[in-house]
């Protein structure tokens, strides 16, 4: 398969790069990205993305960030990051992206465990996964030429437990292979409209 | 207690009144609402609204609206007004309004069926949806002062039938009075951090 991953420098798309590339050709996406570039939080950048890499079997998507806000200091203008990034980024990769995947090709985004167990300061990335999740249950039932689509929910994974375990007080990590294995079960694999639980 | 009411004048937010007005004081809000006039899409409006308000102790919303369009014909552009008005809309009455609402006050949002049994044309809304329910979820315990938040998440009531009920086929429609209990167990119970389904 021919595999657009956008986020894949990232802890997590690093490590999907490494479970998918012995068997698949992997396009590695990002504001940096090693193949083609991408900033997701602008409709016109995914547009001039797809344009250069073409048809694609799989999209997947490990990109996304929020600010980490005590809900009393969260404003709206603090929320728009989770919006535009974490929420529309991946929704856009998706609308934008249908023409480009190929049939029986499907999609896979990010959420995370912060909807489902909550933490002080993640209202805004709450919310974001929040609206993922839904949309790719709703999204599944509509998806035009056997294109699938899932989300992966990782907990905190232990590789990022130095930068971020102090938000996740009494939370079990969990390697970051599981989530990227998790990852390859929605590429390879044939179920549509899950969100995958990795805790 | 001292209510305000944004959608007050719409299908569910009138039942609402009518449910709560006995015992408590109304403020009927909307874009031509009765009492005071809010655009829930504008910062600036929901800024205004509360300080003609002042002090309440509780915030309940019943309005939102969202595209409804096929996935393959949802752009990012249509998929706006769903971010915007139900995602954004109702976000930011409690991000700006957590100063206004007394001790021991609450918010009450509304989510909606389409997140958990989704419909054809329903994407957009469903993601405003799932990201207002699991922000509800997050802010929950970050709440200050024993502020309480809650959604009620409505099935196809029986009232809107005639309008939406081809978009609901096979669906069960639901006395909106019973929807209006669902909110009135929110502004006047004790739990937080829920989504009443009304299924
Ligand atoms: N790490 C965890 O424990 C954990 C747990 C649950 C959920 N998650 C979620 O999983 C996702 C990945 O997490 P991570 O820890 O792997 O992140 P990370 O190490 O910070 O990597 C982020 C990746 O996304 C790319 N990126 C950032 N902003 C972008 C943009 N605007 N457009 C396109 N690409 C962009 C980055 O590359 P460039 O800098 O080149 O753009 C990088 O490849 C995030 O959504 C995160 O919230 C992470
Ligand atoms: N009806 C159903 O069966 C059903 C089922 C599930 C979920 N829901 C959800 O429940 C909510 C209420 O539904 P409904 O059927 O009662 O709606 P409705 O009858 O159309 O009433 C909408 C109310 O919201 C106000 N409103 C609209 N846009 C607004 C804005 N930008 N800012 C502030 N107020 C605004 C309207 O007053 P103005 O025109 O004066 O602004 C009106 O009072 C919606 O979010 C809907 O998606 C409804």
């Amino acid at each position: 398969m021919r595999i657009l991953l956008v986020g894949a420098s990232g802890t997590i798309g690093s490590t999907i790069a490494k479970e998918l590339e012995g068997e698949h050709e992997i396009i590695r996406a990002g504001r940096n990205g090693a193949d083609v570039s991408v900033d997701h939080t602008s409709v016109e950048s995914i547009k001039n993305m797809y344009q250069q890499v073409g048809k694609i079997d799989a999209v997947v998507n490990a990109a996304g960030g929020a600010n980490f806000a005590s809900l009393s200091e969260l404003t709206p203008e603090l929320n728009e990051r989770g919006i535009q990034s974490k929420l529309k980024g991946q929704v856009n990769l998706v609308l934008l992206g249908l023409d480009y995947v190929n049939d029986g090709g499907s999609f896979t985004l990010t959420t995370g465990v912060m909807m489902d167990d909550p933490i002080p300061l993640g209202a805004s990335a709450a919310m974001a996964n929040g609206g993922v999740k839904a949309f790719v249950k709703a999204a599944s039932i509509e998806m035009p030429r056997g294109i699938r689509i899932n989300s992966v929910s990782p907990n905190i994974v232990q590789e990022s437990w130095d930068r971020l375990g102090t938000f996740f007080a009494g939370f079990e990590p969990v390697p970051v292979q599981r989530v990227a294995r998790a990852f390859k079960k929605s590429v390879v694999g044939k179920q549509t409209g899950q969100n995958f639980e990795v805790y």
